[in-house]
């Protein structure tokens, strides 16, 4: 499994991605699973990945072909993220389709595609299996691939167009953390990419393994500050009062 | 859709359901999901169910009916709460089967069971629709069904054997409206039922309207608190370091 988190901000985005593969419950491997696209200076392009490791391998193996071989159509050439939203759609479906043809199996994966090309908004699309694909609204300001349950209601909680990029990194690692805690599917090494609004060379990149102070800060803090605040809740004995509508049989 | 959470203390059984139900998007309606069953004075049963609606009526309705007509094998003459599971097991199986042969329509069912019979500990049992069961264990002393993995972190914070049952009633309800903020379908009245060990007459039956002012106070409480600790965690860019390590193609 995989969880990666995809934010668009008024000041950028913020990309946040697990590390752990699996094939079957005893196959565990660490890949990760944020990729930074070599680009021209005018354009900021990262895809995250979740789903079947060799499709998602071949889609960036395909994306770097088509640079390196000067294809016209390749993603230092359009020019709007929505193009290349929809021609990684177009890989990705391809891909698919060849194993299905061939032996009946659907390895399919999902994308986030975060960056942004000079001139317009930097954004976040999700790239269906099926190649199709949304971007976020200005209510849902964030887009999720993989085990994205656990970690909702954190990011419901506090996110907004106007939260701060480095707010939005931690609610992420919040987010990250809690389906950790859930899904032993998910696991670090745990990466943030922090793009900031026009600054397309240099995007700030962490990567938290599992024992990095940083990471264990957050867990516990966030843990103590729970601790307290489930302690500080009004008692149900003292505020609410049992009825007798309990549907009896 | 549906949400319910069984727990298992050491003071007793806390239970905790919504009440929407939904055939396809545009058919939502009410129906408690809690049923406490008339029994014996020996013993305390109550049935949370979610999936097909058809199917848990059908439930409840065999063993009100095995009750009323004497049956020899009813839950009231069952010694083990191991063995009412199995019973709700077998009307289950029976009930889906029944369908799936005639339509080819699985309408899939689960339950909890919690309860205690005299002489016996109190627990919960979770029913699969295949008809087998399970109970919780020292470290994981609750059981979900239905919508529940936005809920879950919260219950692995902070439920252990030897939380108070009050304490376990308010963790429930913040799982519960975490819940009901991720997905529109899961909705109130929430019912929860308390039961202390051995008072087999007199669990204390709450049930709360959408707008009722201690789930709301529970609601605003808990987004106070977490904005706070939120507010409060270590920042990353005081703590953290961008390192070069992204993966670039």
């Amino acid at each position: 499994m995989t969880y990666c988190i995809g934010v668009s901000l008024d000041a950028g985005l913020v990309l946040t991605s697990d590390s752990r593969t699996n094939a079957g419950i005893d196959n565990v491997s660490t890949y990760s699973k944020m990729h930074r696209c070599i680009t021209n200076q005018d354009r900021c392009l990262v895809i995250m990945s979740a789903g079947n490791l060799a499709t998602t391998q071949g889609v960036i193996q395909q994306v770097r072909r088509d640079i390196q071989e000067g294809k016209p159509h390749n993603i230092n050439t359009m020019g709007y993220l929505a193009d290349v939203a929809d021609y990684l759609g177009e890989i990705l479906v391809n891909l698919i389709r060849k194993h299905t043809e061939t032996t009946g199996f659907v390895p399919d994966a999902t994308l986030i595609l975060g960056g942004q090309i000079r001139g317009r908004d930097p954004n976040i699309y999700m790239v269906y299996p099926q190649g199709n694909y949304i971007t976020t609204s200005e209510e849902t300001p964030y887009l999720q691939i993989g085990e994205s349950k656990y970690g909702k209601p954190v990011l419901d909680r506090f996110l907004t167009r106007s939260t701060s990029l480095e707010d939005a990194a931690i609610c992420s690692l919040i987010s990250m953390d809690s389906t950790m805690k859930s899904n032993a599917s998910v696991g670090p090494p745990i990466e943030v990419l922090i793009y900031q609004r026009d600054h397309f060379d240099s995007p700030r990149h962490y990567k938290f393994e599992a024992e990095d102070p940083y990471l264990i800060s957050i867990r516990h803090e966030w843990a103590n500050h729970l601790n307290n605040a489930f302690r500080a809740m009004p008692r149900l004995e003292s505020h609410a009062h049992p009825n007798g509508s309990l549907h009896i049989f």
